[in-house]
């Protein structure tokens, strides 16, 4: 090793001994006839020592030192006259003997330190500069620590991690494939998965009996919403298992990460109905963090010459506690909030519960007082607090008021990134309609088993049928999803037929699957965890890029290496394909 | 779980448990008034058994059981009449008293036994089956041992696991890598990486130190000798290191990997100059279970009026020990073994040391027995020995001899594939002369580093430039190979004039790059190791492909699942490509 320490370990016990420290140079300054420069690695920063009086050269050429040259010194552990209690190595400085430079280093276009002035494009383009900032390669060893502690859990359990194919077979189903043409077999494409979906069913098939995997997925999207076009899953799968068993030895997975990375005792993981979900937080992923669950009013205001709440599907509201002295600028600000096109809602009733007891609303020309404290009844509602109400057709409506419910949580401050509210939503359904396609599409994937019960509704009302499906959501982000597959050749074909395809499409795209069915296929299911996801929620970050060391923009560009980019002719005829833009 | 225990652990101290097991039917047979039926999971086989005189009707049920159904069975465990002590549940069988079909099965098309009726092609279209039979699991279960083992050594020496973007930039250098058309950037492509390299670059550079990664590369070469298109490799990388750092680190994870995953203590790990192994052995990654080293008579045999030794460059042979009394069929098929066009000698001499002491060689014409004599003197022959000389250009004629030494080695027993002779091959050329492209090319890559005194070499003798270059071996396969990087932008900008890079181009490929080695980059090298192959040189197996879960074939195709195939008109539409064959 070039070095005999690292720039994080030399502390007041290593006083008098002879050492080599190589790092980079974080900053120095100068102080009368000494100069400090601050050496930095990966593991901290060593102050180091030149005194003119001891060797005037050698301080001179410490001057001389650029931010972020990179340099190896060799001198003595000494105390250091002013303390710095705040980091490991901040009682010690080394007086040094020797000074190398190893490289030398233009300035770079951004300041390395936690907080930096680089905007988002540049930090982009230099991202191996970027990632020198203890907050970015932070995210990156976390990542690391996860990753192998997600691997430490499954082993105990007995899962085995077997790496399934990247170049597999197009399937038109889900998003968009990227594709990889064949050179060997001209005009024929493979593609990359976006999940090993039909794999790790095989893999059951073959009596793996537990599987998992920590695997590079892929999606050719438009990448709006912090999305990837590469992303990592924790695919996993188990055989001879109910849905109660794929929660426990999950819910297990999160709980041991929560404890053993970030020291928190979880608790047990509630569990909610799909359809609760909708009802009470008008999301699929409520966040759980704050209550304010929805209360349907829509009884409770009929029949008082509203228009609006009269000819509503839905009337629903919520109710900020302690929000009654609301300013009207305030008030306007949530009615602007709801009318955005995003969230797209056409107003926003209020109802003040003041302090002295009256009930002061927004459409106090429809609703007496007395009308309002059946509100505040249906609410819950005490003097102080704000109820908020929206009206619609109920699908929208509480999509909207979904919206107005997380807004009202981040400005009452009840999403607080160091708080962790974990939850299952079960009973997913089967289907969801598709107003492009005209037709239903499966919500989770072809391959989720209907429940039972709801099988003979498949025909009439296939909306209705209900699928051992299951997400778990912490803080309002979906971190994982999975299902029970169905493992039974006819009602595979079920549902292909259900999803639309025709026998041929269904034969050609996954008749290796089902023909796997027909050989001995054990009951099996399984999840899968998004894992930049997860782990930006341990790093407390919005984003999921900053948990990614290079990361494509939003136009799916790697502008740090310039690509993707155009390949020479010869490629091309080589792989028998020509572009055509 | 739908089961109480795995088919592999019920013994003798679980008599009078009620259990229910689980798993696929392996075989059944019908004795007097009984059935027994094994079954079969990943954890091993339980004996089931059926009476008559218990449940009439339940033993009719178990006679209709088929191979590789599924099953789920209740009942008690007891002891068994006739044990079976070489498994582990061998002294109990389950008195059966439920008995369901989770899933029937269709005759499998080939035996699931270890030893299988299966060809190859059948095998690898029911994959899923084959998986099922022990020795290819077991394949897979070694080889999610040795992931975990190889990241629980490199996390222990403070490695942090990094992954790396797939789709990456397409570089003419090297092998072809195959690309992906990118949607949102028409006449534009991604392509797949044959290795991490450049990122474990620029990670050293971000101060990252220590970094490894488990990871998919790709090739799209012609699938001869064992090659697959996606392969994996233990990909590592380290800062402010010597060559030395490298070898002690590595050998220690390889070692590491015998002792914990096999068992065997390794011990050190020999060194061998790149010229050493060419001259000694005619390869640069050779087998070191057996001895058999090349000893060059050139000199001893000139000047004999034999004008194949005396117009030669070298003159070179081995001795293979104890091999006097070959018959005449048996060098007979010697020496058409050399003549094969995969070897493409035109000849092999021999001489016999007769156990008597006379010596008799295939050009006694030439050579009279004092002048034989000599050359038993440089092989230190003995009686009983035979000697096999060879002639040609240096370079050609040790690489027959190679393939003959190898012969030889298997043909004398000498390797056995359950002992373990590593080796490090080091000082490898920086770059080796092309015929084809009439250039010189990286041997290694283009960022490995010249060794510092050969530098002044570069314009007069390139191919005599020595590399920070070494290979690790194992019986006579290369299981893995580093350099210590260039990480200077004026070296590193040499190395592509040398490599016939225009400015540009250098500048088009690995500007990103060399800019990067501006900003301060530190010493460092690595080391990749193929897992694939590791993980077969553990197995014992000749081939990668029964450590892979789910192999492509010679074409580059996967016949599970008809891969690659034909995609729409409209997925290439929106490509912006068009197929052209």
């Amino acid at each position: 090793m070039l070095r005999t320490h690292t720039c994080g370990e030399l502390t007041i016990k290593d006083l008098g001994k002879e050492i080599t420290l190589t790092g980079w140079v974080q900053k120095s300054r100068d102080l009368g006839g000494m100069t400090f420069v601050d050496i930095r690695d990966r593991y901290g920063i060593t102050q180091l020592a030149f005194n003119s009086d001891d060797d005037a050269d050698l301080r001179a050429k410490a001057r001389e030192l650029g931010r972020e040259f990179v340099i190896s010194v060799k001198g003595t552990v000494i105390e250091r006259s002013s303390k710095n209690l705040k980091i490991a190595t901040g009682e010690i400085e080394i007086k040094v003997s020797k000074l190398d430079i190893l490289n030398p280093a233009k300035l770079p276009p951004f300041l390395i330190e936690d907080e930096t002035d680089g905007g988002d494009d540049l930090r982009m383009k230099y991202r191996y500069l970027d990632l020198r900032r203890n907050p970015v390669r932070n995210n990156l060893v976390l990542r690391h620590k996860m990753a192998q502690e997600v691997r430490r859990y499954l082993d105990g359990l007995d899962f085995i991690e077997v790496e399934t194919p990247v170049l597999i077979k197009s399937t038109p189903e889900g998003a968009r494939d990227f594709v990889v043409p064949s050179r060997m077999n001209p005009g024929e494409f493979y593609a990359l998965p976006q999940s090993p979906q039909t794999f790790k069913q095989l893999l059951m098939v073959s009596g793996f009996d537990r599987y998992f995997q920590i695997v590079k997925c892929f999606r050719d999207e438009d990448l709006r919403a912090d999305r990837q076009p590469e992303f990592t899953q924790i695919d996993c799968e188990m055989a001879f298992i109910e849905q109660e068993d794929i929660l426990n030895v999950f819910e297990g997975l999160i709980k041991n990460l929560f404890k053993n990375v970030k020291g928190i005792d979880l608790g047990e993981v509630p569990r909610m109905q799909y359809a609760d979900a909708m009802r009470l937080y008008g999301s699929d992923k409520p966040d759980t963090r704050f209550g304010m669950q929805f209360v349907e009013l829509t009884e409770v205001v009929k029949g008082a010459d509203f228009p609006v709440f009269d000819n509503a599907e839905l009337v629903v509201g919520i109710n900020a506690k302690g929000c009654a002295e609301y300013t009207r600028k305030q008030l306007d600000e949530l009615t602007d909030f709801v009318k955005r096109p995003q969230v797209g809602a056409t107003g926003l009733v209020y109802c003040r519960y003041n302090n002295d007891g009256s009930l002061k609303s927004s459409v106090d020309k429809f609703y007496s007082e007395d009308a309002l404290k059946k509100w505040a009844a249906a609410f819950g509602a005490e003097a102080g607090d704000l109820m908020l109400v929206m009206a619609g057709p109920a699908e929208k409506v509480r999509k909207q008021l979904n919206e107005l419910r997380l807004e009202m949580g981040n400005r009452l401050g009840l999403r607080d990134k160091n708080t962790f509210a974990p939850l299952w939503v079960l009973d997913f359904p089967l289907l969801e309609w598709d107003e492009e396609s005209g037709r239903y599409h499966a919500m989770h994937h072809p391959f989720t088993s209907p429940k039972p019960e709801d099988i003979s509704l498949l025909d009439s009302k296939p909306g209705e049928v209900r699928a051992n499906a299951y997400d778990m959501v912490i803080n309002g982000t979906e971190i994982g999803g999975g299902s029970i597959r169905i493992h039974d050749r006819e009602l595979q074909a079920l549902m292909f037929k259900h999803l639309g395809f025709s026998k041929e499409e269904a034969q050609k795209q996954f008749g290796f699957l089902m023909e796997a069915f027909e050989f001995g296929a054990p009951p099996h299911g399984g999840i899968a965890f998004g894992f930049d996801r997860l782990v930006s929620i341990f790093a407390g970050l919005d984003s999921i890029r900053d948990v990614i060391a290079f990361p494509k923009n939003n136009s799916g560009r790697d502008v740090m290496i310039d690509s993707p980019s155009t390949i020479s002719e010869e490629q091309l005829k080589e792989l028998s394909i020509k572009t055509s833009n």
